[in-house]
């Protein structure tokens, strides 16, 4: 059985986007059909829409379910006429926060969206810009300036989390990829020794680590479940040696990983 | 007047961040402290979060605004006895989605952010590692593998752009950057020619790349306005010349011209 949803605003579409797909995650049984629609903010784009919900409901034989957060009345009003379920994600939500704070809400086009265009853009993009220039021990005399040095073996997941945290947070992390040599040391590398504190580690399990090396690297040293086992193990004891606060992680996505890192080091959103 | 706002979740909290964030943004004149409290997962975390809610109604003389993802239903009772303004997200919609799809909702804790968890990981660090290698240029003979190459002057957006639709979409999105000698050439650069069906562009007001480029290179004939105009004239004319279609990133966010790119080129976010 298929069914299909749509994700609909004036703006991006990623809050329609992000809470209709974590509803619809609740119904493991049905096979959704999902399609975002963003910027519908004039009536000619509304009365298109209306047409492919319309649509979909002739093939699916059941009305699409349309997840919105539309603002204005008038593209409201059109929407509505579809043969759609409609979830008026704002509209359920403001009244009841209209009379709590004792406020009226500024309904408009794209207001909605108003959060993600302020001040936070500079600081996101100088974030991906320092990871950039950070990533992989490229450098390390900018670590006075980063709000977190990721550290862990190589392919453990620090440069996607990096980027990650930048672009979501506007988090400055710089990430060391702990070597062999380092390992050798028996200790925290040099270069990370004055900034202990901003330091957190990853780790994840071997088998996991050598799938994703032989991608890069099929059949090499490098690779090796042996080489891998070894590497983690000598890292994880470090963690525990230098008391460095760390994650596994194996069974996370990029966004648990991050949001992980946000909690166990306190770290807060920029704007 | 300040009033605080709790993002909470048994997940990532991103879903309840997203949605609260947009609600709130729709009132303007009130200051809301955000907070986010994600991984609400045991009732020990829970009853120390009721204190902290209670806690900040005592210190605002004003119940906080709580808006939840919680599924898990003993950690719900927990919370609803707080001192808060509850704004149960999952709750208002489930019910009425289940009456719908004539279908019950798995209500277990963290099954909420299922979605993230799926085969899409591979896909999006695959992205990632396919950017960055792909970004600025570096290399050119795997734009056959790409799903979209981005153009533009240097400082236009690209880089996190790329990363954007590889985190957020899975994407696999290479950058180039349109240099004066491809300007001098009158033509699209040899390196783009076969991929022509691929290629998006971004352009920006010279004032602000001028800005953008002082902040990296100061007082140089790169950053300056005159440079600017020049190259933008230039690039907007080779885009219109080629028939590139294209997007001025100047008073957007790195969210919206991702999104406006996957709807001008008709991407997919890939699962």
């Amino acid at each position: 059985m298929k069914r299909t949803a749509f994700f609909i605003s004036d703006g991006t579409g990623l809050t329609a986007e992000g809470l209709g797909n974590a509803l619809l995650a609740q119904f493991e049984k049905i096979d959704f059909e999902r399609i975002t629609v963003p910027y519908i903010d004039d009536s000619d784009k509304a009365r298109e829409l209306v047409t492919r919900i319309n649509k979909a409901a002739e093939t699916d034989d059941e009305k699409p379910l349309v997840f919105d957060t539309i603002v204005d009345s008038d593209i409201r009003e059109i929407i509505s006429e579809a043969n759609g379920f409609m979830v008026d994600i704002f509209g359920t939500f403001l009244q009841p926060l209209e009379q709590e704070l004792k406020a009226s809400s500024s309904y408009s086009v794209g207001k909605s969206h108003a959060i993600n265009n302020e001040g936070s853009y500079e600081r996101r993009i100088h974030a991906v810009n320092f990871a950039l220039d950070n990533d992989d021990g490229a450098r390390t005399r900018q670590y006075d300036e980063a709000d977190l040095i990721l550290v862990g073996a190589s392919r453990s997941g620090k440069t996607p989390t990096c980027l990650y945290l930048a672009l979501q947070y506007g988090i400055k992390a710089a990430n060391y990829p702990i070597t062999e040599e380092d390992l050798n040391d028996q200790q925290l590398p040099e270069a990370l020794r004055p900034h202990r504190e901003k330091i957190f580690g990853l780790t994840i399990e071997p088998e996991r680590l050598a799938t994703i090396r032989n991608e890069r690297r099929p059949n090499s040293r490098y690779s090796s479940l042996k080489q891998c086992m070894h590497e983690i193990e000598e890292i994880e004891l470090m963690y525990r040696r230098e008391r460095i606060p760390y994650l596994n992680t194996t069974a996370y996505s990029v966004e648990e990983i991050s949001t992980r890192i946000m909690v166990a080091t306190g770290l807060r959103r920029h704007r």
